[in-house]
């Protein structure tokens, strides 16, 4: 079978998550290419021979350089820090290695576009992480929308909401320091895809970014707790988003609702396995909402599970994006979502950003 | 017993709301006033003798002025269309009669001001006809906001949500004419109500309102399918507001969801007897929204059922409504919501238009 | 406009839900026949009058015979204790008074029986207090399965949970006193009429009845805390019921879910307004349980509200069991659930008994 | 690291499973003991060579006894069809193998003492694959019974219902033939096995078991479609079981409810991140059922994902077991669930038969 070396910057929450599904995915797929873990880097030498020894790489470092230019690495997975990401993702396509970018792209749109130019030139496949995209139900939201089974889009509501912020007495750290931590910088971007991959291309948007805890432990915040914005798609579908990192209550509430012509669409994260679905058919009395369970008979579901309403579950997502992964390198094109569809996302926030500060509406062409 | 004569203006579906309303509001609430059913008027005269007999009325009319002047009359209620409360209502007022008026007050904002005007002058009760904001859950969340318990609110979302006029091959009619019929005019005044009592005034706010199906059976439809908004409370809390008649799936999507420091509360008028409460506190591994069932500890409930969870339905918010009204003529106050309440949510609307039309942030002071 | 004169016996709970029902039901839905309040008895003269005060009743007595022998009183509401519902429903009927008697009938089937042969000599209307039975939702599941829509019933689980005893430091009351008060001769009436009405003859059963706590406040309990039973229909499909009072956290847990062969219905009535439906027809990758909300196309729905999704509430099937026994009383015809209904209820208790003594199956005909 | 060599028996279904398992348990639990996966054994010797090439296997076998006889094969995973688990339990066992065997044991109660008998003798670790107990909503269940936030248990109603052989057209093939392929058979294991985990010990029971769709392609179907227990538990409690092939609409139906006298939960496996929890607490005015979503606070979840609400799926149970497994062989002792464990709910099953073909109530003791 053919084979591809992984290496992977970062050993934390989404480099365990890239290991594991890196380690499961030919047995899970039957890919034709197949990873072999090669390589892994954390911030300290001792910390990388740790996290390979349990993930069950071959080798590991503490300088990505080391790791983008190893020979035995095919393929880089950036799953460090969001300062990291351009130097590391030019440095390895640089090296002719095939690059999986943990969203967001880089720290604004001028290192996003960079990372982008240098991706195309490379004639490397390039794919921004945008794991949520991929859950079975959601890629089943994208057949219905795309079939045209709920008719025009007239107006799309989106949210990625937790909590993990919302205690006010929780003393400040990384998180409430800096743009790219902020909900704009850290939350949005996933919320921004699905809406761009279930709703087209936004046109225009007014936002309101929103500092809700302003000092936290005698420290002032200098990011953003919750973020809404109004827009419009190119459809002329209305729009209304919502991100927060202080919506008491709300886990992974990554969800979105869709209206169209014909029917509508409902879905949340935290009950991943479930899709409604609204059609305007039938007999009147006996229209409502369904509940469709994920199964078999849905995308990507059947490699996980024969039964229907089983379920799938966050790790398997990741699973189903290393398979997009390989399978690009294999038939050596990129695949959707790219890092220029990682661009639209950072354009998206540059433009809510503008907005915020002008207090205006702002067209997307012109960001 | 003491009594009061009612007279109603309108025998459609809201008239024969608020009659079965007046016909049970005693044995119900057992209140100290009794209405007893004098007068109705409809356009015609034998369109109104129809009413008056099906509703249990002693007289009918098809002209309201002889409703309104009639010395049995003590209170009025104007169910009949918009364009017609601002005369009726001063009409009404001016002979000392106390009146509850169907949402929205007037026909716009300074139609509204002179109804509250006359109102005040008056000396008599006058209500603005809210009825959803009497459902026991959301009378219950309004305790639970007042009462701290989900600490300060830093983020409300509401919306009315219909389809009624999804269907694009729908004919355009009366419903499709007229600013006072779209979704601002029409549907908005219920849900900024609800948001205003939930969350405290409004300050500001970005609008965008737009007409999704442009003609209906060869006509240009005049008026808006569906509005969205954006906004800020006195609070400081954000806010995002949404109504539609083109919501696909939805009947009475007459829902909230607020965020506060230490809770937060959901509710849906298409499940109107349960309220879900997630609170901060306790152990977090059993943490989660809690779904409340209405029950007899919760108001207004008590006077329908003794068993909890057997739940109230649109037909007993009126009653609570006609309770609430006998109540403030017996007491000789007027009683939230008031005219004056009636004329905020009216000013709401007109900064809506006004925001959507300059393409700007409006401040409701401003208006 | 045809009148009748009600008699009410018994002031409390659900004497209360048939007169606010008698004073709504004309205006609700139009009844040829127009009820007139002449009458409640409750147990003293003074109590009596002031209900008659509260409710708007003509008259008042703590004497039933007085009422049922009233020449005014027409028909006779017996919503007083379950051990007096036979003396007074023979009273009545012998003086020519249609009947209409809370569930369950008598004290036991013998009691029934004699009820059901008085009240078919008689020529009276009977009917038998099956309120829930009455919900859109129900009578819409009724509906869809006459129709045939799932099919062959093949399996119908019902229950009938509630808590209001489950706490064991609640001290004992009449409630926790002999046969008719416990769960199977006060909870499992409404459940077991409509397991009879949803899946037709129950033929042969085998029970198990507990009493969860023992002793309350140093009494014995002598009557049963939960029931659980097995059973089948005369048409081949398998049953499952179960009766509680002590059901932590239920409160109005009146709830079932059919299987059919084309498909399958689930309903709870502590969210009344929502019938699930499942069809197995249409592509299999959209199917799922559809969320039916109750509206104008659901029956007698639209006498409450002309819009979808508004829903009803407990007092509404109060309502509408009203306008059935007036127009079955203005058609000079007994109407479902009869007299004979509420003995079928009556004999499924009496078989469960003996199942749950002689720890055997019971077959329904040798009772 | 320490290792061990994996041998699985069966490349279907949960022979997949397992493999993806074993090829990740290691990353996500960092486990003491690593598996290889050294052989897998199907029906033929090129079916067999595909699948460990699919798999990562390092070698295949269409014999399984050579399997269990590799000197390399440290454990073996019974995922092979129902009839041949004693066979190859008794010959790994003898070989000094430890044994994982999916549910249920033997074909028989017969059988599975005689495999409680060696694995007993063995010294060998044992385990029933009883995957679902393993879910963390489930795990959390039981950690609330156990430390008794709910009270004593007063009742259990569980069921796994799904529709695979609901459609009555379907033909019939092996799984509509021989009692082991029935509903008490092949779904019955699962959720009797989580009454047992949850309720305790049960001690009599009745049964009806029924065949709905007596034939199938004209060929008479020989095994059971549905299952009814009413059970007693050592506790007191009592117990409704239902079993079903032919619940139209239900397609992962694993789900149970328990009272207890401080509170009560529910489960559905369709909704397997969710645990709703009441209990009887705090102000009545603010209880409710509590919907829990599974997060990094409850057993197991945070080898998976940090976040809650994040969600797990069903491959991640199999993880799970997997880890439970190899940390039993690592620690040298058995782990619930044992064949004893496994043999319990044979014993049920066994009764339930006695129970259904006696038409009477069975006592677990006298099986």
């Amino acid at each position: 079978m053919a084979q591809i070396g992984i290496g992977i910057v970062g050993g934390g929450y989404m480099g365990k998550a890239h290991a594991v599904a890196m380690a499961a995915v030919g047995a899970v797929f039957d890919t034709v290419l197949r990873p072999t873990l090669e390589m892994i880097c954390t911030t300290s030498e001792a910390g990388a021979a740790e996290k390979a020894r349990q993930f069950g790489f071959k080798r590991s470092t503490s300088d990505w350089r080391k790791l983008v230019e190893d020979p035995a690495v095919g393929a880089v997975i950036i799953a460090s820090p969001q300062e990291t990401h351009h130097d590391i993702a030019l440095a390895a396509l640089g090296k002719g290695k095939h690059v999986l970018c943990e969203k967001p792209l880089g720290l604004n749109a001028a290192q996003s576009r960079a990372m982008v130019a240098a991706a195309e030139q490379s004639g490397c496949v390039h794919m921004a992480g945008f794991n949520y995209i991929r859950t079975p139900a959601t890629q089943l939201a994208r057949q219905i929308i795309a079939q045209g089974e709920i008719g025009r889009i007239t107006f799309l509501r989106a949210e990625h909401t937790e909590d993990f912020l919302a205690d006010a007495s929780q003393p400040g750290d990384w998180r409430t320091q800096g743009r790219a931590n902020g909900t704009m910088g850290d939350l949005a971007p996933h919320i921004i895809n699905a809406a761009l991959a279930l709703g087209g291309p936004i046109t225009s948007l007014v936002a309101d970014i929103a500092t809700v805890h302003q000092t936290r432990g005698g420290v002032t915040v200098s990011n953003d707790d919750q973020s809404g914005l109004l827009c419009r798609f190119a459809s002329g579908a209305m729009g209304q988003l919502f991100v927060s990192r202080v919506a008491t209550g709300r886990k992974m509430g990554y969800a979105y609702e869709v209206y169209g012509t014909k029917g509508s669409l409902r879905f949340d994260q935290e009950d991943q396995n479930a899709l409604w679905l609204y059609r305007a058919e039938g007999p009147e009395a006996r229209r409502g909402f369904t509940k469709i369970l994920t199964g078999p008979l849905h995308p990507d579901y059947k490699a996980f599970c024969l039964g229907p309403g089983h379920g799938t579950g966050y790790q398997d997502q990741i699973i189903i994006e290393a398979r997009d992964f390989l399978q690009a390198i294999h038939e050596g094109q990129p695949r959707w979502p790219s890092f220029r569809d990682g661009l639209m996302v950072d354009q998206i926030i540059e433009a809510g950003w503008k907005s915020h500060e002008g207090r205006c509406w702002v067209n997307i062409e012109n960001v």
